[in-house]
């Protein structure tokens, strides 16, 4: 028997199926989904989570006349399946496949590219004022989950839709997570609601009596009817939506395909700002992902049958979370943050070893660095732990409320670098241009996890201010044997004599070491050296190289204020009379692909390095 | 008769002083920030709001025992007269004197630096949480306006403070404001509770009814009392601060120092977070400032009996703001976008002639950029007129929702480069380094007045993707009479032959034109490369230099990343034979003083571009 899914080529032919049809197809969807993620890997319990909402979405919107905005993205995969992209999906997050996230490059379905959190109902605003004034009368969608919120963009973004004057639709997604177990008042606030139904359910009855109380003698009845405005106004005003401007409906099962519709119908026709409050459950309709949806938030590729996955060893992540308890056991001074990234940041153990200087303060990476700020201020020893591209957040913060009172705040970026599947909006490409440009500031960049080790204690205990310690997602790459890890500012590499010179900092001073063998089976020896602390530049580093024919610098990392322009010029203006090439990450986003696969494309993995240099050194 | 103030050493003295004698201390120090105003320029509205808040919070609280932590730190006047610098706040923002904001410094009253709005919360949780771990009993108190509240940092603040497990007090100073007048929903809302006092005082009168409701057979009381639970909950979580977890009090009035001190006690007993709800008036006891508290935030010196202030001529902000006025009445996708400073950035005329197509966001950097993505992505051209230094909060929002994408946004950076008298939390000098980083993104930097008009236009219709214009405080400075105005991306002035060439941008191209005319008399002739594009640099203007025998670079940024080591490493990659000096702001922050003195200070006047031309090149 064909599936209905074989059926839906357009989101219009939803509207031919019959509720009962709706719900197969929902079953249907779950299973292209589990099935693809198995395969490829990539975001699963948010994507089950969704299925029958954006059913029901695409049901009652008509895109791309209407606009979905999908905050964080990450849960798109059924929205992409209904718009024209089943067949590909088993391409997504693989190299010249599909996007994990929307992307209007894929789709006109997509009206905009994201990834980070909280950044729908800005955009989604944005979009809805362009209509407004084109006089065009297309609806506009955010959907954003309970998570996302807790982002104070979220909240500007709420701020300022909450006086939009025409229908504009917020779906909160409350599935009680972030990526892990969502925290802060407002995740409390949302239980209480979820919890309290008949709170709401009761305002409409409390009302209806109120409405009718006679005038009495009875004081008592009096005193009430005397209120009975005042009354009506604290229950009007009864969630914190309403106080935003918002009319506020739910909550509903986000599961209900048949209730999603309707609610959303209804929705449509409102002309002002509402917020539909879904519950749905992370991971719905697959077993193991429902019990451990932290678990099973983003995967590598699975097992279906048993949901087990590769097995994935030692990593950058857990040696830092290791490190960093063994430090906090000697040191009562030593806190621990981060954004909702418990899990991926390496943090469960050193959270239950201390969970009085472990802080999770949900996705807001800007109130993280400052608090680390008051924290450092206060005598602590604050150690932010977070992904490069997220840390893009909080700049300002490290300028302001960290680095200008020199502050003793440590930054541990992880996945620095390139960054595989999750694609142009995670890349961690960024963070040593931005960091750079702050006074004050020291970066380390392990390549070695018990390098992480060492760089991460001089980065709490031997460096003044703000520091950096930078390691890439994933573990250690290749290791030459007659390699020692000193922990120095930088380490030399390869024949002290030769006229070729290679300098690298982080993980691709491994393809380097791969480089150099290949290029010594040519004829040509080089010399490396390895950076360790990458800001400020060790003026000996600089100078191992000035007699060299032709340096080298390969920088996994944005070449405008990188440490490779840095580098180089600081050796001419020492004079240095040999060649330069820089190969670095060029003006440019870098699209989704494996980790090798992104090295390769930008030239820094061993084979562009050896071509490289066999080309510009021997012509 | 002396003064009450000349008695008060440190705010313990307040407390031998009865309630009268601390009202006219008052008002002595209202007269005090008036005449200092008057006489230094700075911030007076919002110092006259909260004189008698701070008496109270000096009275009840034990700095630095306690910490007091001010959002944005411009209304610290009162502060800092009550904490041992009353003397000196006759030097407030002038080189050497106090800074206009709070810095630790200056005084260990000073818990943490601020400047920049929306901090206070995240800060004063930091601290709150070290005196925990240490078990220190000292209380914290932030102190944050109602505009503040608009940013999003300050809801992350919020969402993270309410689960704080014991005192914590936060006061909202409501002034209705926030340099102009507030917007958004928050701002509705808080508007709401203003004038609604009866509806908070009537919780207290409905609860106790409640409480005492008897149960009678009556079928309407029978209902009520049911509802009894319920509608206590929803009378209890009457305002959105108990939604976050905080206990609510107010609104108070906040010139009542008698009330205050008893609020500020009580508060101190209770074991979890507290909001105080304060009502303030900007510009209190100084009528010209209470009638207009937006030209009277921040000002120049002015005659205390008329309220007038010195005329400030033309400058950058205002034409900014028509040129993009006149751009907008021939064009309608043009758009304009504020974070609360549509004076401030020159949009006040842009605002009354296109009220659909103006947008003030609030204090919501990180909104704005999202927002105009959205706008860009829906066909319109949005224009998101900012102050260098806040750009900096929209960091990811530039990369992430705009550049990415490659969308149409335009960035009008205003206060581009020194700013003088607020010193190190203002200065303009990062935008360039990290706006660089971003692929695809346009940067021009215009030293004259017609130029912005010109390079505004170019930015907008010429350029695809993200584009910024940066340009500085104040106005224009010396054009040489020889100078053509071209808006091409460079152009030179000067002796041609000269084999001194200065390469600069911006307005500091006035000061290598005065240089030139200095070493002329002395017998070197110079030639000037002005650099109008800055980024991406024009290979035409690298190779304008290559037979130069000295390029002196000269930038008003910061070192890494900035143009300069950028344009100079591009001279040697073509065999530049030549020596380069580059003069910029190095690893430092650039404290308060004017302009010029700051020019001066970082060797970027005329007599310092002079002196390091002399030294080098004659060495």
């Amino acid at each position: 028997m064909g599936k209905i899914l074989d059926c839906i080529e357009s989101p219009r032919d939803l509207r031919s199926l019959t509720m009962d049809e709706l719900n197969v197809l929902c079953r249907e969807i779950r299973q292209e989904i589990i099935r693809t993620v198995a395969k490829n890997g990539g975001h699963l319990a948010s994507n089950l989570g969704v299925v029958e909402l954006t059913v029901a979405l695409h049901y009652v919107f008509d895109v791309p006349f209407d606009n979905i905005v999908w905050d964080v993205g990450h849960q798109s995969y059924t929205h992409k399946i209904l718009t024209g992209r089943k067949k590909q999906l088993c391409t997504i997050r693989t190299q010249g496949g599909l996007s994990g996230y929307p992307n209007p490059k894929e789709s006109d379905c997509d009206p905009f590219h994201s990834g980070h959190s909280s950044t729908s109902i800005s955009v989604a605003l944005g979009l809805a004022n362009a209509k407004n004034l084109h006089n065009d009368p297309g609806h506009v969608v955010a959907v954003i989950g309970d998570g996302a919120l807790t982002g104070g963009l979220a909240y500007e973004g709420l701020n300022n839709a909450g006086r939009f004057p025409k229908n504009f639709i917020v779906i909160l997604n409350d599935n009680k997570m972030s990526i892990s177990k969502n925290v802060g008042s407002i995740a409390r606030y949302l239980a209480h609601i979820r919890t309290q139904p008949g709170y709401l359910k009761a305002k409409g009855t409390v009302e209806g009596i109120l409405d009718h109380l006679p005038v009495l003698g009875d004081p008592i009845s009096n005193v009430l009817q005397k209120s009975k405005t005042l009354l009506k106004q604290a229950l009007y005003k009864g969630t914190l939506f309403e106080d935003m401007g918002f009319a506020y409906y739910g909550p509903y099962d986000g599961h209900d395909v048949e209730q999603m519709i309707s609610v959303l119908q209804s929705a449509k026709e409102i002309n002002r700002p509402v917020l539909l409050h879904v519950i749905t459950a992370k991971g719905k309709g697959y077993t193991f992902a429902e019990k451990n949806p932290d678990a099973f938030h983003g995967v590598s590729c699975f097992d279906i049958k048993t949901g087990e996955s590769q097995a994935s060893g030692e990593n950058f992540s857990k040696v830092f979370g290791k490190s960093l308890s063994a430090m906090a056991k000697k040191d009562e001074r030593i806190c621990a943050i981060t954004a909702a990234m418990e899990s991926g940041t390496g943090l469960v153990g050193f959270h239950k070893a201390f969970p009085d200087r472990f802080f999770d303060v949900g996705i807001a990476e800007e109130h993280a660095v400052t608090f680390a700020g008051g924290l450092a201020a206060g005598g602590m020893l604050p150690v932010f732990a977070v992904y490069s591209s997220f840390l893009q957040r909080s700049i300002d913060q490290v300028i302001h409320d960290a680095a200008l009172q020199n502050l003793k705040v440590t930054l541990a970026i992880d996945r620095a670098g390139v960054v595989g599947e999750d694609g142009e909006t995670h890349q961690g490409l960024f963070d040593v241009s931005l960091l750079s440009a702050i006074p004050n500031m020291t970066i380390f960049s392990p390549a070695y996890h018990e390098e992480l080790e060492l760089l991460l204690h001089q980065a709490i205990y031997e460096c003044p201010g703000v520091t950096a310690v930078r390691y890439p997602r994933g573990g250690q790459l290749y290791q030459p044997e007659n390699f020692t890890i000193t922990g120095n500012s930088f380490d030399e590499y390869g024949d002290t004599e030769a006229p070729v010179v290679l300098v690298t900092y982080g993980r691709i001073f491994s393809m380097a070491c791969l480089a150099a063998k290949k290029l010594q089976k040519e004829g040509i020896s080089v010399r490396i050296i390895k950076l360790n602390r990458i800001h400020p530049v060790d003026p000996q580093a600089v100078s191992a190289c000035m007699n060299a024919r032709h340096t080298f610098f390969f920088e996994e990392g944005v070449r405008q204020g990188g440490v490779g322009e840095h580098f180089l010029y600081l050796m001419y203006q020492q004079n240095y009379a040999g060649k330069t090439t820089l190969q670095t990450v060029e003006n440019r986003f870098v699209k989704h692909a494996t980790m090798r696969q992104s090295l390769a494309e930008l030239g820094l993995d061993s084979e562009g390095m050896k071509n490289r240099i066999q080309t510009e050194y021997l012509k």
